[in-house]
């Protein structure tokens, strides 16, 4: 069989990952502060990173908290406001480790139909009307995991103002927001309303994953509670791959290494968009603006599961879209472009359709 | 005042960290494998790290997970078999963040007594004779923390046998284990029984405790259990530490580490003893063989929390015995001699006979 080609993981080819500054901060990172970065640190994270963090915030560092990862910080979060039986507001389709994470806690998870522009903010509104009192909104509000998506400022300003009266807190989850590639930055719903809103991101998508650093910023008070369970969890995070994720911020490392990364996605997501528009016709997406997502969503009757095990045959893979929701989206597909060069997306769509044709001519037969 | 100095916390004194062997490892580790430290990996661990360990301890990978430090090893340990109400057998004393993690957890903690040799089995028999069905018992075998104690050889086999007859696990949770000083290692428990034992330990110790790198030995059944909680919680820990860990111990330096780590506590241990009996000879200890602490009872009525002021009030912190126990041990008190060097044991040890003098004198004058 040919190579593999994987459109299924949200993750970076190790081409667009900058070893050699990584290799250089670690280098600079022993040499500013052994002491700090060898010895057990608390639940904080590293003092020097959290404090470049909220500069970068404009909050006080009190109001930042740098976890192993993101989606650890999300666990505490989840641990800290959410109960069993307490609802939660998330987009539809959205990504299937907080649905899961979410579903394990047993809590009541409502999923509200995510558009183009961002969470339908009108339905959210006739949930919260049908009596609704959620403790949480899950929104991914740039370049949507799995749809690539981005909320609209309209749709951030309407959001607060619900989260303010019906007393909710918005968990605004943002790891790609630095993956721009057109178009003006919006503002973070955390620096419009800094009383009910947690925010979230991450060093995978700018450094690399395999750091595993991620932080939250939010309310004091939220924050300190947060700390005391990662305190009771693991002491301390890492304090050698946090010392490292410092020097590369300070060095400058990490502002070339978004340019490049945004590069190469910019051209992923076009050559993607180009073979789609080509090869599959048929696929319905928006073209992304940023991240690492494309949706597709095939005409109504596709089976997307029988399309992954023949794309599979073909050494294709993807992410159905089934999985990113409660129940639906049997015709619907995530394709991630950060992990293939753009050769790899014309060979692996190519063979995509290859499958697509193969189902829709036998679908045919079975009918004639 | 003078120069705090602190027998408080189970840290290693940047003296004996090998900083240079670390830098090192990790210039090595972005050579040899960038894209394998870089990508996300998988809850298992860095797999060549994992592979190490295993050899080392002589089971297959399966039986092996590497985490973010070993207590985040624990807390997914009893997240995986301990409920609220289940009984938990540990030692008295024993390590206060394990005992707030398993009352945090609603666990029905059973403390029995701690022996210099070890866990008073015969009183482990009578909870089991008296109708206690634990789910686990946690046992720090080398060097206990708090007491500096180790559990010997023949209560290890009878211990394995209490397990086996009533269907216990015993949690092996054993990070000192490298740091002896004196006599011949004593064979694991989890070498001595493959099905009744998890064993935790971590690089905390010998390589620094910044690099938050634990693992787990144990059934691979219930070693797969933790690697989904773990996978839900953070995908995978940390990549880019486990490396350098891995490269730290395929050059030598961790032998090397553990030699220079091993001497100077032995240095400090001898110190701290030599101190004790000349500047307060109303200390009981037993002169450790191992490890970082050592555990003092002073005479009954002894008030360890006022001595706790006094000696603070003279720049001398360490950890009152209270603090390990549910209740009880309020004459007995925690030493660390991990982080002090042997000049400050000598001056911190004088600050704290005086506090301890100035006590018993204001004592006498009271009764008198």
């Amino acid at each position: 069989m040919a190579k593999s080609i994987s459109f299924a993981r949200g993750a970076p080819s190790l081409d667009i990952v900058d070893v050699q500054g990584l290799r250089a901060a670690a280098d600079a990172a022993f040499e500013a502060d052994p002491g700090g970065m060898t010895a057990y640190g608390t639940a904080i994270g590293y003092p020097p990173l959290r404090a470049w963090i909220a500069e970068r915030h404009q909050v006080a560092p009190e109001e930042v908290i740098v976890t192993n990862g993101s989606m650890q910080a999300d666990a505490f979060l989840f641990d800290a406001l959410v109960e069993a039986g307490d609802s939660v507001i998330v987009e539809r389709p959205t990504y299937d480790r907080t649905l899961l994470s979410l579903r394990n806690r047993g809590a009541d998870v409502r999923m509200v139909e995510l558009e183009p522009d961002g969470i339908d903010v009108a339905a959210v509104e006739r949930v919260l009307a049908a009596g609704a009192r959620p403790k949480l909104a899950h929104i991914i509000p740039n370049f949507q995991n799995p749809a690539g998506y981005t909320l609209s400022t309209a749709k951030r300003e309407r959001l607060l103002e619900l989260a303010r009266n019906h007393e909710f807190t918005v968990f605004e989850d943002d790891p790609y927001v630095a993956l721009r590639f057109e178009g003006a930055p919006l503002p973070t719903m955390v620096s419009m309303d800094g009383e009910n809103v947690v925010y979230a991101s991450s060093f995978s998508k700018t450094v690399c994953p395999g750091i595993r650093v991620g932080y939250l910023v939010g309310p004091a008070e939220i924050i300190a509670r947060i700390v005391r369970i990662a305190t009771h969890t693991y002491i301390s995070p890492n304090m050698v791959a946090q010392a490292i994720v410092h020097q590369f911020c300070l060095s400058g490392a990490l502002e070339r290494s978004i340019e490049k990364v945004r590069e190469a996605l910019r051209e992923r997501a076009q050559t993607l968009c180009e073979t789609l528009e080509r090869e599959l016709p048929d696929a319905r997406f928006v073209k992304p603006t940023g991240g690492y997502f494309l949706w597709v969503d095939l005409p109504r009757g596709t089976d997307v599961a029988a399309l992954f095990e023949a794309a599979a045959e073909r050494g294709v893979l993807f992410v159905k879209g089934s999985d990113f929701v409660l129940d639906g989206a049997e015709s619907s597909l995530r394709l991630a472009y950060s992990g293939v060069t753009p050769e790899e997306i014309e060979e692996g769509i190519k063979r995509l359709a290859e499958a697509y044709h193969h189902l829709t001519a036998a679908a045919s037969e079975d009918a004639a």
